[in-house]
């Protein structure tokens, strides 16, 4: 079964799972499928949802005599009639639930693989919320162990071994960490299912980002149990690729509604707030008469037509760059969510999550509340502008923020200082944080919508990044044109600003010193005809930099590149690849993942990267798809998109 | 044509609007019919969206001489093959766009009336959004004549005479009164397209205000030319009733989906990110795939899916007193409209609005961001609790936010400091604010779900109104067990809790002072078995009020009511009706806002209310269901639902 990485936004990434029954795309939902209490057929939720992926209980056939043989003798694919991939669980949930059942962990993984099923699920030991330390260890040590022991019988079935470790993080991340050493080829991440029946979301996403951080990137995660739509955005965002849905059912069978902000009761509704075809088919009259049975059906298939729909929202958001847009959206829906985004905005969190985040997306960033400023993208922003840049002069002017690109806002302003004296920065206190004036066209700064009017807490926080980056410099508030009178008499003949603002990007895009190093020689700048923006750069006659006009950042050439080769310490910006690539990527061809052997840390996926042998010769330019723990980890998919080779 | 309130939340309402073509409920949409441009029919807009009303533009069938015949000799309903209410625009709108539009002020209006129109619209002069405020008042100074002049050639047909004044609010409000004041049976508000283009909805909410605050309450208001569905429900909040949608068309033409969020272009989805029935009947390339005319017309269906659900959800939750949530939700998802809401948040506007915002609601009040805490719900408990409320004793203690109710989670507390001293009152320093213990039961507080960590603004603004609560007062911050040395012994052995919370509540719903005088006399409390909580109040054996265990709320009874009635001077409390209705409230009818002669201004939606007759003799006693305002304006529906009478 492979795995790799398409497209990617926060630490979510969309994915194709390849299966002994066909390849899917992640994030996906698999419908729980309970052969006896069928609400809708497999069959029927593929023309409806375009179902991929089912999940039934193995425990719950092998319970049931009839269904047992059938499935031991047609198969798990013919007792369901569904040709695409089967998941089976193990039990351990109804082990929670009820006292008397009793499995054998490992009689059940044999069921599961002679029954045909494409991913089957060791028995765990389910750690509740409530459990102390010692239980919860005790009950991981388990998890492994049976784990270990389910593996040498799963044959060529996928084995799903579930993360366990009640609410403690160390615990969750032990666990993953032992569970990806063993060979597991799926994730669950378990025994959460208590945590969003009490809405504690807060616990929710520690759990998730403490197993994720101990868990071997290239396999697919399943955060089983939970299938309220609602959550779905921020569990992607953080990694989970798989959720399966019970839900639908349970609470159709409760008369509720699932909605991708939260649940609304039949009977608390006047009309049908929705458009699905099940809302647009009936009024709400209408709905209510329908027999028990029907009215239990129409409402599933309406909680699934919503929690698909959430999915493809998803998968949209990932490839246009959204998906943090999405997932504060709906925390903004739900207060226990609220909560729940804080744990993002700690400094060890925001450290993780900013490792997977893309350095560009297509899409402006959006303000949506106080939470955007903690977006891992800012993070890096303002961690990339205090470690990177150096400004160039001595004193600095201030200038609040206004409409982008602020040097044609503030153009006036910027000339009459520049006549006076241009041996000055310009700053922009921006809601985003400080903006250097070269950097005012590159993304996201000239890429982002703020309100006019932010909150307390991005001020505060955006005042913090302000001060340290002015500290110990010699600053001027422009507060109108007297300020002009403040400004000492200063000329350098040499002044370029084309020129200052290609080594601040430099400096930003590949490292500090990048821009000094890259200008050394006779310069040519072509512009646009059309925008007047820089869009190619030549040294001494050599093509070394395009800017895209896109996001106002560089693609590298080769020329470029050899500049950086030469002043950057290995393994600084380089992707090294084992010898057996050399030849395909002189040929042009992507750098895959399983060729990579290792990648200097800092890499971040779309960033521009030097592509080199193990004796560290430059052999190709390219953009990272993966960051180096994944490009390590993965098997499957590029980890490096060539652009030009030597 | 008639129109009454039937649910209301914010100042928004759902409202029965009788036409001559049938009656509808409002808010609603009036898809724009283009009878040269038809992409869906009337028919099948009944058919797929449940259509109620259409638009058209009499200057377009005007235009075109077989329109225009056909219109004539069979009428408006025919020409659109729709039987019901059809509105007709005038070509104000084209003026504003072309230069050379040549349209009769009084010629289309009896066109209109010709054709058949249900409502037809005066030809009003467009003000646009950069005009001087002299152009703006010679523009209203036009508008108002010719709305004068065209009232006269209406004959049966309602008259929609549009409220301009570009972007001056005194203009705006000057415009609106002076249009409530000659008869216009219907209130666009028009020339806000511009603004809509420009995501201005700071001055949109700003005119929609300014509008609605000289109009008169009792006719339908139509944000004329706002179709996108994300502004529909804030603009509803403020008081629109109707709006129309050329958008569904326009932006498909421009493959443009509409969502309450915002917008997607085709070209940047990958997947149909919704689950309407045409984005659940195609995969994105087979959309992709459908000739030009056929995509356009079923992007064009999404789009009016998209919006007549929103006004559904808008419906929804109006009636269930959730209108503030779907605002503030979508603001969160934009900016520009996140700007706007801090109109909200200006003193006289939240004036304004407290005036219509019912006392309670079905729902728990849900913080979704920093604006909730300006809603008008709570904006009015912490004035009811600054003006209404009398704390008992001299020292209060004050324990910080927990779980609720209070009183429960502070048991054990509580009790240590009544055996101590029981002449001491405690405060909840909640996230909603101020909190009296002995009102902890009562809405919203017990019924409010923040989360743990509300945003700053919040948090100083309801330190702002605590600071005044306390004000001059002792105060004891409870910091631990530790606190009880603080505390000086003192007891009073006339003590009575339940007497302290019925007191406390009392004054807040009925005035200052009702409490005191509500339980002079031999006090009787009958509790629920089950709860443990109020249920029933009788004073010297009379029964005179009772608690609702949903809102925490009284329930007045006739008995309670003569106590009011005796203590509060007229016109507090009161809503005083004419001699005509005397005989049918006498038996137990609800007073008909047409019977209303006067009423106490303090009165607000849901408060208990004495009707009396114009001499002040207590005829009943009943539920508010509208303001006074109202009461005085509206000539249908229910003023007061009478509960009980003498």
């Amino acid at each position: 079964m492979t795995f790799e990485i398409k497209y990617r936004d926060a630490a979510g990434r969309i994915c194709k799972y390849a299966t002994k029954h066909g390849t899917i795309t992640t994030p996906n939902l698999m419908p729980v499928i309970n052969p006896n209490k069928l609400i809708i057929s497999p069959k029927e939720m593929i023309k409806l949802f375009g179902t991929e992926i089912v999940i039934t209980n193995s425990y719950i056939i092998n319970g049931d005599e009839k269904l047992r043989k059938k499935a031991l003798e047609e198969g798990i694919h013919k007792l369901l009639e569904f040709k695409g991939p089967i998941m089976t669980d193990s039990g351990t949930f109804q082990s929670y639930v009820y006292d008397n059942v009793n499995i054998d962990p490992l009689e059940i993984i044999e069921f599961q693989r002679d029954i045909g099923s494409d991913i089957g699920t060791i028995l765990d030991v389910f750690g509740k919320p409530d459990q102390t330390k010692e239980e919860a260890k005790q009950g991981i040590k388990e998890t492994i162990s049976r784990a270990k022991k389910s593996i040498k019988l799963k044959g060529n079935m996928a084995l799903a071994c579930t993360i366990q470790g009640s609410i403690y993080p160390d615990l969750r991340t032990k666990c993953a960490h032992e569970i990806s050493k063993i060979g597991s080829d799926f994730f669950p991440i378990g025994g959460v299912v208590p945590l969003m029946e009490n809405q504690n979301y807060h616990m929710l996403l520690n759990i998730i980002l403490s197993s994720k951080k101990g868990l071997n990137p290239s396999k697919p995660v399943h955060l089983f149990g939970a299938g309220h739509p609602m959550i779905f955005p921020v569990a992607v965002a953080l990694g989970c690729d798989f959720f399966d849905s019970a839900a639908y059912a349970k609470y159709a069978n409760d008369k509720r509604f699932l909605f991708s902000e939260g649940t609304e009761k039949l009977d608390d509704l006047t009309e049908l707030p929705c458009s699905c075809p099940i809302c647009s088919k009936y009024t709400l009259l209408e709905l209510k008469k329908l027999d028990e049975k029907e009215k239990i059906r129409e409402i599933a298939k309406h909680n699934l037509y919503i929690s698909f729909t959430e999915i493809k929202k998803i998968r949209n958001a990932i490839r246009n760059g959204s998906l943090w847009e999405l997932v504060e959206r709906r925390a903004n829906s739900n207060p226990y969510l609220l909560d729940a985004l804080k744990v993002l905005e700690i400094g060890k969190n925001k450290l993780w999550l900013e490792q997977f985040e893309p350095v560009r997306k297509i899409n402006a960033l959006f303000y949506t509340g106080n939470h955007t400023i903690h977006r891992p993208l800012i993070y890096r922003c303002h961690n990339r502008l205090l470690n990177r840049y150096s400004a160039l002069f001595k004193e600095t002017v201030i200038f609040p923020d206004g409409k982008k690109p602020y040097f044609r806002f503030y153009y006036k302003q910027i000339q009459d200082i520049f006549r006076k004296n241009n041996e000055i920065n310009i700053l922009i206190d921006a809601k985003i944080g400080p903006v250097p004036l070269e950097l005012d066209e590159m993304y996201p700064y000239a890429q982002s919508i703020f309100p006019k009017i932010t909150d307390d807490e991005t001020g505060k926080h955006v005042t913090k990044i302000l001060e340290k980056f002015i500290k110990n410099k010699k600053i001027i508030c422009w507060i109108g044109e007297k300020t002009l009178d403040k400004i000492k008499s200063a000329k350098s003949k040499t002044y370029n600003f084309d020129k200052i603002r290609i080594s601040a990007i430099s400096d930003i895009q590949f490292g500090k010193g990048a821009g000094k190093e890259l200008l050394k020689g006779k310069l040519k700048i072509v512009k646009s005809k059309k925008t007047g923006k820089i869009r190619n750069i030549y040294l001494n006659n050599k093509h070394i930099l395009s800017m895209r006009a896109s996001d106002g950042m560089f693609s590298l050439k080769m020329n470029g590149a050899s500049i950086l080769h030469k002043i950057f310490k290995f393994p600084k910006l380089r992707v090294i690849v084992n010898k057996d690539a050399t030849s395909f990527i002189k040929e042009g061809k992507s750098v895959f993942a399983k060729f990579v052997k290792d990648c200097d840390p800092e890499l971040r996926p779309f960033d521009e990267c030097l592509i080199v042998n193990e004796k560290d010769s430059l052999l190709a330019i390219g953009r990272c798809i993966l960051n180096r723990e994944e490009m390590l980890s993965f098997d499957y998919g590029v980890a490096v998109k060539t652009r030009e080779h030597s």
